[in-house]
């Protein structure tokens, strides 16, 4: 399953055009289709209807730097892809934000987004924070990836940096999402951070190769982050922060909300507090939460057991389930050794073999769930696995 | 209305021959009144049904050392009195414990308790709190006392002693219930706050004069707490502690129950975090608990006006009233000083007159709540305002 080359081209062309998070966008984009809508946003075709001649006037300017064949192949330079809705890989809780549903997203990385945002919780707060708070951040990033979660964030100073270093030093998964396009670390300071975890995990944008970030950018790049994941846990946060906005998106969308606590006396506290005495639920660590976001049953399959069959699995993802002991546990150099995969693609297999159910991470360890035998031959496996350009 | 001398002098010999809490007491005294009760426990009639002869046996050995009279006489020398169900100051609430409603109560202080009682909050926690949870107990008794409300708590180290003084400091109402009889300070490093309690507050026990404290008398004592307070809240505390025994007692009870929350990673807030995860409340500050308790409307008269005529006022209570300024507000010290009467004495009345809708206090100011007028006469009052002997 994979989108029409035109139809990506078109997309990836609005993705310029256009500002994350456009329900106006969103409503076109439903009735006219992706190249219609260019055409009717440059003015080769009749305005859509509703939008002025500023608006138009404003796409005609961005179309003149519009160049999606170059975007394109610019992210695949970078070993990424642009995903579109209707894609294999396209996580589909997304479209639970309806108009506001990302018109695409651009990935660096080598994982299957879908999969891994099936077990993936976000974990944000203050840029500000407080050792405390970075602490228990690093806690949980750690303690997720060790269960065998994967820690989505926003790649920001603090509390979201954090908390991918703790999901990296853990040998995890962690999915950076972008208020920038992918090839444009921000913060600076995070190049070096936003590169390994491009190697490690998955870095995500809605705005094109190039694209800077701006304040309303940042405020709909949480939107992305709450959808995509299966609850959100704020660490320190204060009132009217960006943190909040994200929690309060994940509740709306019907995930679960998370708060950890911290001294009333700390003004870095009260935003996640309020939170508490609303619906969120106070978390103190990593159990806590998959306690809370395990048991939402409809995003993810069951946790006992795959969920496909085995020959569907794409070829180094077989290569990995193959090398795990029928009984016992293996760990990820080894498999690294076994397989003679690079170490970040035994990771990004692991943990998709993780959302289907096949295996499971306790600590340093993985292994087979329920024994499903490791010693079968791997045969012929299709490899549909992600449906990119 | 107040409790016949033979009931009462039953009843105080109750306290001496039985335990506190006991529920096959509270059984036997309800089929078979007060009087006939100590007969039947001491051997001079049939036992009642279910007693052993152990029970007896206990019952006729403490019925040695048993002086209704004499205990009476002691609890009025130290200006307290002994107090039975139906009496006028009896804290109706105190009901909701069924079987296991006190006895009576031994109350040393000068102010009404059920008055009190109707407009008050439990503070408790860890005997070996941190710093941060001293300072939190210390800042919720001052911020509840300045809002007009009444501390209750149990004197011990830690949280319960940091509250009692933070309401004491702030010129407030507090209440301590002991486990042991109101003339045995216990721990004995709180003599003098105890003492202090005495004199600015009351101090409250199920155990007659000379009464000591055991492990069991603890626990026992806090559904006491628990059921006399419209809510308990809780600010630091580890799992399994005797605060949560007294949280969850209150959340029975239909109380409001409430935690301060602190870092996740002291073990001293651990035992407030799972409450928080439970029904409890998470609170930061006097306010919120005051929006909390404040809300439960079955306890306490309506906040605003009065909800008794002024001439059923007792006399001093009037004397206070009176010197209230029609508008405007004064302090504890001006109206101490135009009254003629002590400053406990006033302190008492304020906050009885805050549970009947006559005044308010914001921070130090006390004032007439809608502007009833403070210039009338005093006029004559009746003085029925408590039921003692």
């Amino acid at each position: 399953m994979s989108v029409p080359g035109k139809e990506r081209l078109a997309r990836a062309a609005l993705t310029r055009l256009t500002e994350p998070g456009d329900e106006a966008v969103g409503r076109w984009l439903r009735k006219l289709g992706a190249a219609r809508l260019v055409e009717a946003l440059t003015g080769r075709a009749q305005p859509p209807p509703g939008a002025g001649p500023d608006r138009i006037e404003g796409c005609r300017r961005r179309a003149a730097a519009c160049d999606p064949a170059g975007d394109l192949a610019a992210v695949a330079r970078l070993g990424g892809r642009f995903l579109c809705p209707g894609d294999l890989e396209w996580p589909r809780q997304l479209d639970d934000l309806g108009d506001a549903v990302p018109i695409g997203l651009w990935v660096r990385g080598d994982a299957d987004l879908r999969l891994w945002a099936l077990r993936s919780v976000a974990v944000v707060g203050a840029r500000a924070c407080t050792d405390y708070g970075s602490r228990m951040a690093a806690l949980l990033g750690a303690g997720l990836a060790e269960r065998g979660w994967v820690v989505v964030s926003g790649a920001a100073f603090g509390v979201d940096g954090a908390a991918h270093r703790g999901a990296l030093a853990a040998g995890g998964a962690t999915v950076a999402v972008l208020a920038s396009g992918v090839d444009v670390p921000y913060p600076r300071g995070h190049a070096e951070l936003i590169q390994r975890i491009a190697e490690q995990g998955l870095v995500v944008a809605e705005l094109p190769p190039g694209g800077h970030p701006t304040r309303s950018r940042f405020v709909l790049r949480n939107r992305v982050i709450a959808a995509l994941t299966r609850g959100t846990v704020v660490v320190e946060a204060e009132y009217r922060s960006g943190s909040l906005v994200t929690a309060r998106q994940a509740q709306r969308l019907g995930r679960s909300t998370m708060g950890v606590p911290g001294p009333v006396t700390s003004g870095l506290s009260a935003g996640v507090h309020e939170l508490l005495r609303g619906e969120a639920v106070l978390v103190s660590d990593a159990d806590e939460v998959i306690e809370l976001v395990g048991s939402i049953g409809d995003l993810a399959p069951a946790r006992e057991g795959p969920v496909v069959a085995r020959d569907l699995l794409e070829a180094t993802a077989a290569r990995v389930l193959d090398a795990l002991p029928g009984s016992g546990a293996s760990t990820w150099d080894r498999l690294a050794r076994e397989t003679g995969l690079s170490r970040d693609q035994v990771l990004g297999r692991l943990y998709e073999l993780r959302a289907l159910g096949f295996v499971e991470r306790t600590g340093e360890r993985w292994q087979l769930i329920g024994g499903t035998g490791g010693a079968e031959g791997a045969g012929q496996r299709a490899g549909a696995r992600r449906g990119g350009p």
